[in-house]
């Protein structure tokens, strides 16, 4: 497709329609790049965003092609019923609720795996939301004003697999619920957005569902107060979520659910499956609490259905009085049954994660009457559900006239919001990137980290994100904003107080909502103990967080162990997907932004310091591109006697031992290895003019554990790290007695060379 | 001290004082053995703990030998009061508080580093603790019946190392709190049970203490259950906690809270500072949740003191409502004035985590009304407090003639409860591991577990624990027990509801309670990930809790990459002070666990499959304890042609490929690999005979990241993993598709060989 003035925006989505390979199992260093695409008209000036994920292809911002999908300009003006849309009859509603239990009982049945019980309960206020609720395009489950839906009872996925074949997405039709959990099937397990387009997010592990929808809600809110004009609500849907007692139980919803209150997030709205069930038996037995009161004081408006079974009217009275509830979400307990319908196994653990058994799936046909055979779909229910690919279809078109519209009034704001809708990066956003010489003042890279944020801040729209309430220790604030909050929810500090893990979370949220959103969130490098499950949710989902860590090593001095990261660097070396970045000076600093920011489907780790460094002569943008490079280098013919190996704040260490050894007349190569997965990408050429095989004298300073280093200083190298607990003293003293020191590396080099 | 049947327990605690180095900065594979101890008339029949810390000394069940101890048979009767014991008006009790405050302003100013507003605003409550209020004895801080306290706001530590000091322990001397926060002083810049005596556990990451104080009341509740006798209380203290607005943001204190509302914890109570203060300015910034009432809604007793600054009789008063209520732990929120007394500073975020500089301190003396120099306790004060060390010596008198006493009446129980709280091992515990021939049948590693914990439930009065929500699929049932809840305290299945952090986190107030109480705790493997920082805490602070970590890999199979742990087994290798044992077999299983329960003052991770696994020739608990071992070999000379090296369910790959491998002439020599940790501890001439460094003809196999086999492999051989993420299919079918299989083992071999 030829770049235009004249495409719209749908149109332009198309464009990058989905067509990469999904669930590849190539290893995670061989990676596919995006292949390039046209953009909008403004196409020339935008720059394709890099993907270095292993499933690469930004499907938020593709629209699937399809006939049905309606062009612009032949809108058709369908009233769109935005509270509840009652279609059908009782009868009729019993028979699609049933449709979704048996799909999901006999997908659960054919692969002899997965968990009946939540399906089977949920079906009603399933059917309610995705038959008279929500939103949405089947043929573009990436059209940008959809509601959302997650599922953060994720082993439930059955369910929303169901929803989607009868809603008429391609992602799952007969013979994708037919190999349910099997290998590279749309149905995996648990809900995977990268696998299968409609799902927004990935669940699984509890309660991250939760907060991942309170970064949906989040970036709608956000987005909604940049872009909405009196006469245009350009930006406008609702979050809707399912959780069980188990994402309940889950810290990480606490404080999800504490900052939704907090920032009053009044168009996320929350089914609290209340089924008395979890995997160990009744919720009497770890779960006695009153989750209501616990909301209430969260800042909830809280609605209880109390026949969640098959009371559909107190279902969709409950989602009325929830939108009416414009300046709180809502927390919607619904009580039901787990494993509705099963004579035998209804309201017991055993119909959790389990097959039925072919006698228990007769005996709940029987009980139901349900007389067709495995994923039949009675025609009925199929025509009933057929309307949503037209109706989608003319949402869509609706929405993209209205954006006609407002591009014609507020062409400015529609370029950005566009740039955010696709993801595009204006071209040369690099350049406001700031750069260093050797005469540049020493600095903390926290502090060159904010210089860098603040830079990015002015050139990248979709930019924002916040602290555990570090902010002016990890510095992070971005000075021309205010802070999101409840009455100032267009501004991009947000304050996410002490809930790392949550914050992690929303931050997977904001991500997965658009791909122009390039969420940033910071602790203390040690606490990402606290988050690393969103983290790992952030690289498995190809969500491009910044996560910005400072106090990086026994650097940060009297705080102590507790505050101090040893094994951490080294536990994300060895995670798939994510950067592990460890800057050593404002150069490499900047480098590693420029990475953060092209790769938009990996996360990023920048480890910073909390003290001062110096600005290093040879250290380049460039440098960190490749991931380890040669900074300063003495030596002919690639044949240095010693290769000294640092990372961020000990490569000023390795470099200061260099010069001491070349004095004394050593060929001496230093080599910054900010990025070991990004070296690892190099060419075997490349790699080879860096660290030569011939050149076994290699030497690594790390203030971090030496776990992994003989990958870099093979068997005859020496690793100079910390493998125990840090101490609390001030951080000169920390570093003299751990021998961190050019002393010591020097004293290595030595005997290596 | 020789054994001898008259010895009383409190003469039996002395023989075991702390004389072992404190904050040595030796690498933790360089570890010291606790020597050993004879311990009570029954040490011929039990065992010395091994400790394999870096910091080895079991002072929880050590008396500090001082003067002033009360030998049984000369003890006073002292009338302790136990409610509230006003002893001083309130002109000196302002002066002590005042005392606490300049403290902790001196030794921060000194420092130039620490938080003073904590210890000023929290001085008041701390005084009525410290010295109307808790029971205690200075002169040993590990008598076994004291009231346990616990700064879950860690910053705020020179309130306790103020408090410590008044009360006349001898790890904090004038000196120390002048040398806070440097170098191998017992007063570092958080809390650290393993620094310094009277501190219970090791605090400063938000939430962990506040969740540490329910495992400590757990433990209380149940060894009251177990050992009190209608005539004798012989288990009654309260456990007591300050946490601050960041431990109530973080979700893991939720998560205990819950659990402490559920199990009725009555003797917990917790103040909340509640200053409107956190790092980043106001809490109505982040935080604006009803606190009171989501703590109803937690199942817990609220109390508001309104004045914490100056309201001592509310504070008294609302202790004694607190006490009253014991069906419900309480929580106390006290509105304080962070910093306050500080003149230009307090209430306000400047003072938190800053020393007040010089002229601030000034006008705070001045404001104050304070005229003394820095750190001084002014006479009055210091007599004042000087009460408590004889008192708190009397207190373990009488305690222990009451435990005299018992021991005549009630001599099993007695017997165990001394070994709880001295740490012993009956003799022989270790005959109750099962073990295994290769006849044995096949079994998931998750169920060789529960038939070990099982067998050992028999033989260790201290074991106890749980899983969170995963009972079922963890295998982690004690048969022979029921459910520690509300009304049966006395059993000792935990059900910990899906909350891993406050599992873990509650698993190290248990293991910090007393010596002997060994708890373990269960989830996938891949969700250590949601309590990965409870587990540093158990690595860190010497807690030795065994994490029993199912579905250790893709062998989980269809719940995809969600559950499968990829990177987790090198994360926690990277890990100081931690074992990280991946069992193969039945015999493996039980070398894991008799080394886990040996290292008391080092956690253990066992990593376990969900999927049958064969019982291989070869293995042996012995081989276990060396980390790393042969299992067969047909090689001579100790010159193998290649080396295969497994762990866990790739064991069995690696002996399978050696089969064919033999068959065609190879002399192969298979390795297990199962801990990393024991193996660097051996001898090199073990090493050598394991890995003789002329073979390097090496090939790992195991179903988890490759990150950090060179060490092992070399940079010659190859290692057969997994750096990416799994997938949803049937095991075998990912087992297959991603290269882990004999026939990729055996061609690996032969590329190298």
């Amino acid at each position: 497709m030829a770049s235009s003035t004249s495409l719209t925006l749908s149109q332009a989505l198309l464009a990058r329609a989905t067509s990469l390979h999904h669930g590849s199992t190539q290893s995670s260093t061989d990676r596919v790049s995006l292949s390039t695409f046209t953009g909008l008209k403004s196409s020339s000036s935008t720059t394709p965003l890099i993907s270095s994920s292993r499933r690469a292809a930004n499907r938020r911002c593709a629209s699937l092609p399809g006939p049905t999908r309606a062009r612009p300009g032949v809108v058709k003006a369908v009233s769109v019923e935005t509270a509840v849309d009652q279609a059908a009859d009782t009868a009729l509603v019993e028979k699609s609720i049933n449709t979704i239990r048996f799909l999901a009982i006999d997908a659960v049945e054919k692969a002899n795996s997965g968990h009946p019980g939540l399906p089977m309960g949920c079906a009603p206020m399933g059917h309610v939301l995705y038959d008279e609720v929500m939103r949405y395009n089947p043929k573009n489950p990436y059209w940008f004003n959809r509601d959302r839906f997650v599922l953060s009872a994720g082993h439930g996925c059955m369910l929303q697999y169901a929803l989607l074949h009868l809603a008429g997405y391609d992602s799952v039709q007969e013979e994708d619920l037919k190999s349910f959990r099997q290998w590279k099937s749309k149905t995996p397990g648990h809900p995977e957005n990268f696998e299968t387009p409609g799902v927004e997010v990935t669940t699984g592990p509890l309660g991250q569902g939760i907060a991942n929808a309170v970064g949906l809600a989040l970036a709608e809110k956000h987005l909604a107060a940049r872009y909405n004009k009196p006469d245009s609500e350009i930006v406008d849907h609702y979050t809707y979520v399912i959780l069980g007692d188990g994402c309940q139980m889950e810290g990480v919803s606490n404080e999800a659910a504490s900052l939704a209150g907090h920032w009053g997030l009044g168009k996320l709205i929350a089914f609290y499956d209340d089924n008395h069930i979890s995997i160990d038996g009744d919720t009497e037995i770890a779960f006695t609490e009153s989750v209501d009161k616990r909301f209430e004081g969260l800042g909830w408006h809280v609605i209880w259905v109390k026949n969640g079974n098959t009371g559909y009217d107190e279902i969709r009275a409950a989602i009325k009085e929830a939108k009416a509830v414009t300046d709180k979400p809502t927390l919607i307990k619904v009580t039901t049954t787990i494993g509705f319908g099963s004579p035998n196994k209804a309201n017991s653990y055993s119909v959790h994660g389990s097959a039925l058994g072919a006698k228990e799936v007769d005996a709940t046909r029987k009980n139901l009457g349900w007389p067709f055979e495995p994923f039949h779909v009675p025609e009925d229910v199929k025509k009933h559900w057929s309307r949503h690919v037209p109706k989608g279809s003319a949402l869509e078109a609706e929405w993209n006239a209205k954006f006609a519209e407002y591009e014609k009034k507020y062409k400015e704001e529609a370029a950005e919001l566009k740039s955010i809708i696709c993801g595009e990066l204006p071209v040369g956003w690099e350049k406001a990137l700031p750069t260093y010489t050797p005469e540049s003042p020493a600095d903390a890279t926290r502090n060159l980290s904010q210089q860098c944020l603040n830079a990015l801040a002015k050139v990248l729209p979709g930019l924002l994100g916040g602290s555990a309430d570090l902010a002016s220790s990890n510095m992070t604030l971005l000075k021309m904003f205010g802070d999101f909050q409840k009455d100032t929810p267009e501004e991009r500090n947000v304050r996410f107080g002490v809930r790392e893990h949550g914050m992690g979370a929303i931050c997977n949220g904001i991500a997965h909502h658009s791909p122009g959103l390039i969420p940033y969130c910071a602790t203390f490098f040690v606490f990402t103990d606290y988050m690393r499950a969103a983290i790992r949710i952030s690289a498995l989902s190809e969500a491009g967080v910044i996560y910005v860590m400072t106090h990086d090593s026994i650097g940060l001095g009297e705080d102590g162990p507790t505050h101090q990261p040893i094994e951490h660097i080294a536990s994300f070396r060895a995670m798939p997907n994510i950067l592990m970045l460890r800057p050593a000076d404002g150069n490499e600093t900047a480098g590693a932004y420029k990475v953060a920011v092209l790769n938009r489907k990996r996360p990023s780790i920048l480890a910073l310091s909390r003290q001062k460094l110096k600005q290093l002569p040879g250290t380049s943008i460039e440098g960190v591109e490749k991931g380890g490079y040669i900074i300063s280098d003495n030596s002919s013919g690639n044949k240095p006697d010693v290769i000294l190996i640092g990372t961020g704040s000990e490569l000023e260490i390795a470099a200061q031992a260099a010069e001491e050894l070349r004095k004394e007349g050593k060929a001496v190569r230093v080599v910054s290895f900010i990025s070991w997965e990004l070296f690892d990408e190099q060419s075997d050429a490349y790699k080879e003019s860096v660290l030569p095989a011939a050149v076994s004298a290699r030497v690594s300073i790390e203030a971090g554990s030496t776990f992994g280093w003989e990958k870099i200083i093979g068997s005859k190298g020496k690793a100079i790290g910390i493998d125990q607990f840090g101490a609390s003293a001030p951080a000169g003293k920390i570093y003299k007695e751990y021998g961190l020191t050019a002393e010591a590396v020097i004293a290595a080099a030595k005997e290596l060379s």
